[in-house]
């Protein structure tokens, strides 16, 4: 079998002819990105060729690259074949790590208590002196190991009826497997000599689009292997809307197939990484939005988007894996995050408990950034949330040169106040093609500190520069000439776009600013603010407090905790005191519907400023734009 | 279609031209005898045709009845096929009666609180202003009824699921079911509509040869039909061993299925009976005893047949009866008796539950007699058992004309002291064949009061009668002449049998003794002595006692409690506090093993004389023997 063996590291792998690079990789141990589920769409596999033949369709996919990327050797490691011996090199960007660092440092904050628990016997053998019946027997045994007490483990009758067998087959030497289950503990696999060592659980990042999953030992408390896939229901709708509407037309049992199917290919993928069998994973912990928690349970969700949009369930809940399809142990347990409402889902829940907001006096707010938006301010005694529509503008809908976070999007852009020069990166250092949320919340902070646009996002025309120009529509600000770029068009940004932008971030701001009111409290009181979701992994904190994203507070309060949903399930998986909580976290919340309450508007129209009318609430930023104004601008 | 008119009581019934007049009768809520199902093999279900045609085979089933019998129109009725309008008296020993009216009167005693419960409710249906989720909704209704904490109900996905399309269907008006569950609350079912008067559960007697079920409207605390059937395991071998033996030939599977199917055949003709359907019945309640349990749930019992005869399981268990194939509503929890012993299965904790011995301070004594025999002595605060073979001398084996307790079976017997007349009553009042336990207890404590045998057995052959006389091999009675007989042959009770009875009788006896002993008691001491089983229905307590094969008791402190294990399963069903206590009672008995017990052997010895060899122990019969020694006999 040919040999890959991946730079930087030298990690090697040997794999059949005609395997992928991405398969090679995984079996090597290393966590790549595969947001589309190795179907060659995300683009965000690059590896580079550095030795050996592949077989890799460079007409097909060649759109990901520039030619120079090409002649480098790039290539996706999902869709080049492994032909012979090769050295591949991995950039740092194909690599999923920083997720798994975030999860395993707050995962190392908690007590690690999971649910579930093997518990290895050297039972003494019946004797005619010594009848106790094979389940007591086993069941005392448990309890003698520290386990739950006897009569406290309920043993369905299935594992039951496999014990007096493997008892004997095993010498009297078995391993028993309990789960701390709703109202009790329960006996849900026997196996013959020590597994000990085999108790694996898995927590998953169930998303409208894209799955994670993280594959942890329970035995030695850590996390084994991590994989994603996209969520194959994509094919039924892109958005949640879509899906309902197909559920309701009969499609419910096929959206249910397809989220396990998404679920249990993710699964796969990780077990073999890590050379586990499925069968050993013994507890499976799901954070979703009440959309996709209500699919994979095959629950029909139809009633939620027709007035008055209620739920079926809200609160969590568990099946076993076997009765919904999951590919792992058919008796392990199946725990699905609780929601607060339609909007304040299961993945906000898990947000929650990733940022531990509710374990601190502190007052925190959590912002969840997507197409919809996500606030959540409190304590560990009370919280309020809300949920809103962005608008697409910071997903890059709406604005001209706008796009999603692939490969030729500019995440980073700076602005010489004096030459108004733009320099940027570009993602995957590619040419760029447009911008990206994190750009364009850039683009807008460096204009209004350079004095190309005003506060209320007006671009001075009176700026004689090649940069600020009339464009076709609108005005408008070039940030990369044709000659710099991927296409034949200048970048630029218009006026048009910029309000765009600015009434995204305004019903952001106006979200967290309505909590704040209800809640009684001002920027002052408030101890972090914490963004989940891809949107706040690149975001500048500087620059989103600039532009009046979120209220102003001292930098170093502004966190990112990645990708909230898969933080908090691993943490449910591991804790059994923060699972427990769930639910009670659940009630605590106070939903306020934005679009019922009034003060809403008033504080949406006083955020569609840069960064909003009342500069006393930003005072820092007052102090930048004084600044600016006397070196590079005149007059307000 | 025909009418069929059931004497004395006038009851009617319309069945289809060909149905039994067994079929009929269960319509017109008789309840029959069928102990073997339907199957014309027991003779119990015996009518008398007054009017009317019937199909019945007089050559297959005539061996039941003498030809006087067969004038008056006798007949089965399981047999009998309705051709037009009949009218048919049914003799009261053809009806079950008198154990139902035995578990009324023991339910009544104690607090009527099932398990299972139903709650219709009228929600509020969902607006703007109220968006809780439907499961919420629906829980919190059961709350606001009385019911469990809505957070205490688990909802299996299953029910779930149901949910929101019953409650829009049924216009917020639903009923659900909850169960008490151990470790809390279950939801199993809910329907539209107001349907708590359709809730039925059932009380099931899991013999080893015949099946007795109960149902009961839980909504009205009563018993609404009873229904019996044979154990069609018997197919697969009449005693517990050749039941084992052939589910350890891989016939387990099979076991349990016929177990099912027969229990599903009671049921249903109870359902029936009572025109209910099968689907309402929301709980099943199964006394069955250790060997019968392991089968039903399809647990391997070969390991209580080989040493160290260990079951796999004592304690109770339960099931959803969709799970072991039970033709009731498929979520429906089933529930088995616990077992102290392979011995001393469920079905003897159900005696202790129908006697309530564990609910009082005096201490009770228990016997439950068959094949074997299995006793149990002590009160509320502390328990001994044991079982032992009594040979099958008390069931009509190894005596010379007994028989079972069939038709033409003599059941009562005296004799006149002084000219030792026999005068009897055979079952069915046809002429007699034999004589079944209860009569053969009755001949001997009437042979020694005649002074016919004395103390050891021995008949005493000075006396001159010819009723008293040497048979082939040994000293016998004549107890009817072979005119009276339905066969050609002299009724005789031989020294041989006579020595096999004090054999039986002396194990009981002893068993009863050596738990006295261990528990440091005397007869003085026992407050009530109860017989359990069929054995004990017809027999003579005076006699009883006379014989020495219980210890001697005032007369009024010997009850009768029929059926035990029915009792029993009955007042689990309808009692979750007694349900709840089982596992803690089949706890609290100590079991004794009677071949490991030393004193065993002296206490059997000692009992192997009529009553005792220690008069002393049963002065009562001391004084009546006296008496007719004085009468009747010459010097001892």
């Amino acid at each position: 079998m040919p040999t890959v063996t991946f730079l930087p590291g030298f990690h090697k792998a040997d794999v059949p002819r005609g395997a992928t690079i991405l398969d090679a990789a995984q079996r090597a141990g290393l966590h790549v990105n595969v947001v589309c589920g190795g179907q060659g769409r995300c683009g965000k596999c690059v590896v580079y060729l550095k030795s050996g033949k592949i077989t890799f369709d460079r007409e097909k996919f060649g759109h990901f690259f520039t030619a120079e990327e090409l002649d480098r050797g790039a290539c996706l490691a999902c869709q080049s074949l492994v032909r012979n011996d090769l050295r591949v090199e991995v950039p740092a960007s194909s690599l999923v790590q920083e997720q798994k660092i975030l999860v395993e440092s707050r995962a190392a904050e908690i007590p690690f208590r999971p649910s579930v628990r093997k518990y290895s016997l050297e039972l003494t053998p019946p004797s005619l002196t010594d009848t106790t019946p094979d389940i007591t027997r086993l069941l005392e045994g448990i309890e003698a190991q520290g386990g739950p007490a006897a009569n406290k483990i309920y043993a369905p009758l299935e594992v039951l009826r496999s014990v007096p067998q493997l008892l004997r087959q095993g010498g009297w030497r078995v391993t028993g497997t309990v789960a701390l289950v709703p109202g009790g503990y329960r006996l849900i696999k026997v196996e013959e000599g020590n597994t000990e060592g085999r108790l694996y659980g898995a927590a998953v990042d169930l998303g409208t689009t894209t799955i994670v999953v993280y594959l942890w030992d329970l035995a030695t408390a850590s996390v084994i292997a991590t994989a994603s896939n996209y969520n194959r229901q994509i094919g039924y709708g892109e958005d949640i809307l879509s899906r309902v509407n197909f559920a309701r037309k009969n499609g419910l049992s096929k959206l249910q197939r397809l989220a396990a199917e998404s679920i249990n290919q993710a699964l796969t993928a990780a077990a073999n990484n890590a050379g586990i069998d499925r069968e050993d994973i013994h507890e499976v912990v799901v954070a979703g939005n009440t959309v996709m928690t209500h699919l994979l349970l095959c629950i029909d969700p139809g009633y939620m988007i027709a007035e008055p949009y209620v739920p079926v369930v809200r609160r969590m809940l568990s099946t076993a894996a076997g009765r919904i399809g999951l590919a792992v142990h058919r008796n392990a347990g199946v725990y699905t995050f609780p929601a607060v409402s339609n909007f304040i889902g299961g993945d906000i829940i898990a947000d929650i408990l990733a940022c531990g907001m509710t374990e601190r006096e502190e007052i925190s707010l959590l912002i969840d950034i997507g197409t919809n938006f996500e606030v959540v301010i409190g304590n560990r005694d009370w919280m309020l949330s809300c949920a809103g529509a962005a608008g697409p503008a910071l997903e890059g809908g709406e604005v001209l040169f706008g796009m999603r976070a692939n490969p030729g999007a500019m995440e980073k852009v700076r602005i010489d106040g004096g030459t108004l020069k733009p320099t940027y990166e570009t993602i995957n250092r590619v040419r760029p093609k447009g911008i990206c949320g994190s750009g364009l919340i850039d683009l807008l902070a460096e204009l209004i500190r350079a004095c190309v646009i005003d506060r209320n996002g007006h671009i001075n025309m009176g700026i004689r520069h090649p940069r600020v120009r009339q464009g076709r529509y609108f005005p408008e600000f070039v940030i990369a000439w044709a000659d710099e770029t991927d296409g034949e068009r200048d970048i630029v940004i218009t006026e048009n776009d910029i309000k765009n932008l600015i009434m995204s971030k305004a019903a952001i701001l106006g979200a967290c600013m309505t909590l704040m009111d209800a809640a009684g409290i001002t920027r002052e009181d408030l101890a972090g603010i914490y963004f989940s979701g891809a949107f706040g992994n690149y975001l500048n904190k500087e620059n989103a407090i600039a532009v009046g994203l979120i209220p102003e507070v001292p930098l170093d309060a502004v966190k990112n905790i990645g990708n909230g949903a898969i933080t908090g399930a691993n943490l449910a998986l591991i804790s059994r005191d923060r699972r427990r909580n769930l639910d009670r976290i659940a009630q605590q919340i106070t939903y306020i519907e934005l679009n019922a309450e009034p003060s809403f508007m008033d504080q949406y129209t006083s955020s569609c400023f840069l960064p909003h009318t009342d500069l006393s609430l930003f005072p820092g930023v007052q102090r930048v734009l004084d600044e600016c104004r006397i070196r590079y601008g005149g007059a307000e």
